[in-house]
């Protein structure tokens, strides 16, 4: 099946979140007119709150468009002609295991379904369904309009045509989606995510940095390094000629030592008091649109010198 | 005891690989005279090898430079006028213990002892010195003449002016040096790749992506996200407005299950055949030149970004 046109597509957004607005963002600045995208929520104050909030996600010269997007007030109205539906309403199971066969019952028989849990597996969300080939997660990265990133991770029932039409969607706005091949515990990027910040909460907590010098030292080393090249082909170019084999002979004993001895706090446990104090006084209210256009030159940097080669 | 002008300054690098000629590099910006770096290695070569070789390092205009700065014969005549000895030999303790009471008998009484070892702590290199207060290491992330962070780990008997005078010597460079408070395996910024990395070697092991797709994860998502504001900075903005405590509130069930879960793969088991052998035919040899490159434009847009708050 082939992907409808850019301008016959319709999106509805179910959640109005912070993931949802910046969605909402990302997909203005891809559909030729803002009436192909609906936000469903259940708030009263829908309309007032979108046509107030989500300009913050979009450049000025997109402002406008916040009031001309279609608010829905049923589901019926607003999935009955969507093209895809993209969830982020509450993170809870009964929610969205009663969501989709209600969807499915409305929406028309080809729209994509995705969802944009963190931790919630299709095939659980799926569970009601009559067909649940139609659901896969479509888990973004925080903020999807800035960050390139979105991990598809399907069931071990969604048809390939959903996965192929969903990497053909996103491959197509220049965004870089990667299929995970199994549902697993907190997907590909949070899990790797959490590994650092375990370690990162343990050094803390050891008293050998503090929290403020903990983030520099990321922010000056393998941060730029990373959002260059990825961990692996890092190290296999510090292997020298026999790449990451090289490396691993060269300090694999080093990289062991530091594995045995790795830091295993716990969610709950003590590190809490003195790590969440000392963020709070180091950072108050992060200036996140500072870190949001940052982030874009930082993409913008790499894109620009990967073009060049 | 105040740092001595710039003009100065004499830094003799014991050793001339990767790190050794990345480092000339970066002192030849900040000296105002070649003649003020000198280099020593037993190689037989090394003239020849630090004129060919050290230009790859510098930007154009500097490639001259290489021929003008010092080369020692002996030892002695590396370090006897040195003001700073930085020490990145062979990765063996035999070898540091037995260079530094020999460099402590020919240098200046206050010239500084730095040590790029990677593994090697202070303590243990000073051992047959008379006094090993004077040591220090001075780790830095690959390559330094581009990455800002130097990681400085002081023995318990490191005197504090050495670290002070370290710290000036660095900061007067723009560069990012943090105190590391304890001597430990790995120092923090490597342990906290290793644990990354760790966890990238089980999800490719267990089959849910390919290294290009988790190196292309990677970059797309927490690599462009550090190199702007480091993890507890980042799930501090995340958690809205009770912060890194809201964050851990909302979602620290999913980060303890993921801890819960991760991987323990250890070097030298099954995972490296498949790991090594997808990440040879991947990357074959990594364009480092584009790499380094990149990471400099990176490291701009943050500096720019910074610099216009």
């Amino acid at each position: 099946m082939a992907e409808v046109k850019n301008s016959e597509t319709r999106i509805t957004l179910i959640g109005s979140g912070t993931i949802g607005l910046s969605l909402a963002a990302l997909h203005l600045a891809h559909l030729t007119r803002p009436e192909q995208l609906c936000i469903y929520d259940t708030r009263s104050d829908i309309r007032e709150y979108v046509h107030f909030t989500l300009p913050q996600y979009l450049p000025p010269r997109q402002h406008g468009l916040a009031k001309d997007i279609r608010i829905a007030s049923t589901l019926e109205s607003a999935v009955e002609n969507a093209t895809i539906i993209q969830e982020q309403g509450p993170e809870s199971l009964s929610f969205k295991s009663s969501l989709w066969p209600e969807v499915e019952k409305l929406a028309p028989g080809d729209a994509l379904f995705w969802s944009s849990t963190s931790g919630i597996p299709a095939s659980a969300q799926a569970v009601n369904m009559k067909d649940p080939s139609r659901l896969l997660v479509v888990h973004p990265y925080n903020p999807p309009h800035i960050m390139p990133l979105l991990e598809l991770v399907p069931s071990s029932q969604t048809d390939q045509r959903v996965i192929d039409r969903t990497l053909a969607f996103w491959r197509a706005r220049g965004r870089s989606p990667v299929v995970i091949k199994k549902e697993y515990t907190g997907f590909v990027a949070n899990r790797l995510a959490f590994a650092l910040l375990r370690e990162s909460i343990h050094l803390v907590n050891a008293g050998l940095v503090t929290v403020e010098e903990l983030d520099r030292i990321v922010e000056t080393s393998m941060g730029p390094r990373w959002a260059v090249s990825g961990p692996f082909k890092s190290y296999h170019a510090g292997g020298g000629k026999d790449g990451l084999e090289g490396f691993f002979r060269n300090i694999g004993g080093t990289v062991q030592r530091c594995w045995d001895d790795s830091g295993k706090v716990n969610v709950g446990d003590e590190w809490e008091k003195n790590v969440f104090q000392q963020t709070r006084e180091i950072y108050g209210d992060v200036d996140v649109d500072w870190r949001d256009r940052t982030t874009k030159k930082v993409l913008e940097a790499v894109d620009n010198e990967k073009s060049l080669t």
